[in-house]
């Protein structure tokens, strides 16, 4: 007996999971019960690493959906369309799916997994968050003791290796993008990762599996680093800060209910004290931490990306579907109540998320200001009329007569913070505000 | 339709467990169809922060493990017996287990995992080794599509509370041992933790399920932190190293076999850089470092202990199984196919154990030689002769006419550098060599 996959693309991953195919020996047993039957490319011509008989390869990814010999698609061609539609086709045809796709979850998931339900099928998703790090399993069954109230992840490779690279070398952030696009850790276009939207897409996974509810992308605050300065890393070094992309979904540690009544939904780049466990996580690496109660604090660190990490991810979700059919559960039985009840998803309810006026976090901020006397009492007092209470102020030299200021606050509410910078704005001795984070 | 739980033991473990239960909401829905049944203790007049009907409570453990009411054992008393007979018993009623007893696996996990096989019931173990740091997860499930090669964990609390306070206070090995004594952090005989047989112990079952054999406990090389001093601290500061207590297993990165021809397993205080991912894992907490093809390195880091942590352990197993059980596999049938792959054990075989002496590490070595001129010179002579090459000597300050002499070696073959000491203790000028720490 033996299962047959069909996988769609044979980019980088789609080569990662065929090269593990190719040398199963070392490996978990099962795999040799799988087995590559079908797989969909966009040209028959091109080279390629991995050697499959020609009849295994084809152009036509909707004959591989719709083939009935395939038991299991694998998605890895990444974006929005056609990846969604032969997803919600294979789901039709009662095919378990495995996908390495953050973007299609992370906006049709509802669609995606209600067909799934309906069908009897499994759709997962290991590998498109954080590449080979297991982060989707303990959500959906490590840690299913417990009352989760905080994720912080580092889950963008590539906004953390310019990170780490602008900290290193202390260089601009358009000149460490270049280098990074050189190197193939960044898109051509980078926009989806540099702007925070990659990440965006995983924490919204993350946090509709911690909280049990849907969550809708637009709700959550996706901001980037193209405003990160090697004068604001500096500033922030000098303050005992690395600056990272956080993912961030919280709710307040008395929260017993799922889903919850409000939850935090952002990602921001924030200054992480340097003794955090998150702020040696460097280069293309991620990690995801995960305050829960009674378990306390757990971290999983590991590389985020690349071929071979997130093709282990989509053979272990493979291997796990093969183990639950191998059991006799399941599947393509519509009314059938054997679908194994922490793997299916079951979300009815969208989580309402906070307004980011309402969150209450510490703030930095530099200001340019014209050298007026008593500028920094006048900052003062604008912060000191909101409610703003500052733990640090730093004066530093004289650039083309400007002079710098950098802000350090205690936890205010942003609502209350961007009003008093609303006035700041106004006075006659500010220049301009280049920069503006929030600390952990 | 709900699952009945017997729980031996209500110590800190199994209160932490009835907590859990005791507060379902907010956490899987599934905990709602599980209910502690009885509780065995061993006296039913004692106080107890946990409120439980009276009726639930008794001292009759072997009552439980042969009530046909109950569906799940909770072995959480701990030792070797009545622990080992109360999960055979259990077993033998076709009861599923669950146990935190680390030293019974260790020992009669072939016997234990033969009987479960047979008797068609599915033994879990997540609480054994690193609390609540889900572990034995990912190597029986999320990494099974990778060939493991290398295991490094700081698996036992107390050695790793101990050693970082000494790092941070300076203070001696005895001294420290007191403090963690009084704070509950090591037991009255701390034996089974500062001499690593716990570590030993908790390797050992990482390894089997890594490498897919079994691992005869007494091959396991088991050396604690006893030897550890603060002068070695200081120096290992210095040449920008930690001392940790280290649970290693590996294999070369090249092995395609499981189970492997051969192994590396050793527990041992160990010279690791700053720089590494586990020189920052401090106090109680556990870390797991795999690394493996082609997933690369991944690290698991959460509290190794306690209340909270484990039970939240010991609840995920119970949640799994009654996950299973929903879906209709198993049970009590011993012609069973249908029990879960990925969840039960299978091993046929032992591991070939790699004796210490065909070790290959780097070594650090602490020599007080009376001040004689050249003695470093005739050490290097006698280390040069069996093919031990030397990273750094240094020679410190004088103690009661005592020069100390502290030698990094290059990678060296464990039994030369052994036969090299053995010639050094002959010198005349050699007093004693106080400490000798493998370097990571």
């Amino acid at each position: 007996m033996g299962f047959k996959i069909g996988l769609l693309g044979l980019g980088t991953v789609g080569t990662g999971v065929g090269e593990i195919f190719a040398n199963p020996k070392g490996r978990h047993p099962l795999l040799q019960e799988l087995e590559i039957a079908k797989v969909g490319v966009r040209s028959l011509e091109k080279a390629r690493s991995l050697n499959l008989p020609t009849e295994v390869l084809t152009t036509d990814l909707n004959a591989i959906v719709n083939d009935p010999t395939i038991d299991m698609v694998v998605e890895v061609i990444g974006g929005l369309e056609p990846a969604r539609s032969l997803i919600l086709e294979a789901i039709a045809q009662g095919k378990h799916v495995v996908t390495a796709n953050k973007a299609v979850i992370a906006r049709f998931g509802e669609e995606i997994f209600q067909a799934a339900t309906q069908a009897g099928v499994y759709v997962m998703i290991e590998a498109a968050v954080a590449g080979g790090i297991p982060v989707i399993q303990p959500l959906k069954e490590s840690l299913g003791a417990n009352r989760i109230h905080t994720l912080i992840g580092i889950l963008n490779g590539t906004t953390n290796y310019i990170l780490t690279k602008m900290q290193q070398s202390g260089a601009a952030f358009d000149d460490v993008l270049a280098e990074a696009q050189e190197l193939g850790y960044a898109e051509a276009d980078p926009t989806a990762d540099v702007d925070g939207l990659d990440a965006g897409d995983k924490i919204a996974i993350l946090a509709s599996l911690a909280f049990g509810g849907r969550i809708d992308l637009e709700q959550v605050h996706r901001e980037g680093i193209r405003q990160v300065s090697a004068a604001d890393i500096n500033y922030a070094k000098n303050l005992g800060f690395v600056i990272k992309l956080l993912a961030i979904a919280k709710v307040p540690p008395t929260t017993a209910e799922l889903p919850p009544p409000q939850l935090e939904a952002r990602v921001h780049p924030t200054l992480v004290p340097v003794d955090h466990p998150l702020a040696n996580v460097n280069d293309v690496y991620n990690a995801l931490l995960i305050e829960a109660n009674p378990l306390g604090q757990v971290m999983f660190f590991g590389p985020g990306a690349g071929a071979g990490p997130t093709a282990s991810a989509v053979v272990a979700d493979l291997i796990n579907i093969a183990a639950l059919l191998k059991t006799g559960i399941v599947a393509n039985d519509p009314e059938s109540s054997r679908i194994h009840p922490l793997l299916a998803c079951s979300h009815q309810h969208y989580c309402n998320i906070a307004p980011m006026n309402d969150l209450v976090t510490r703030f930095y901020a530099r200001f340019l200001t014209k050298d007026h006397p008593g500028v920094i009492g006048k900052l003062g007092t604008v912060f000191g009329n909101h409610g703003v209470s500052l733990e640090s102020v730093v004066q530093t030299g004289i650039k083309a007569e400007l002079a710098e200021i950098v802000v350090v606050t205690h936890d205010v509410q942003e609502g209350n913070f961007h009003q008093a910078l609303d006035e700041i704005r106004q006075m006659e001795a500010i220049s301009s505000i280049p920069s503006l984070l929030r600390v952990l």
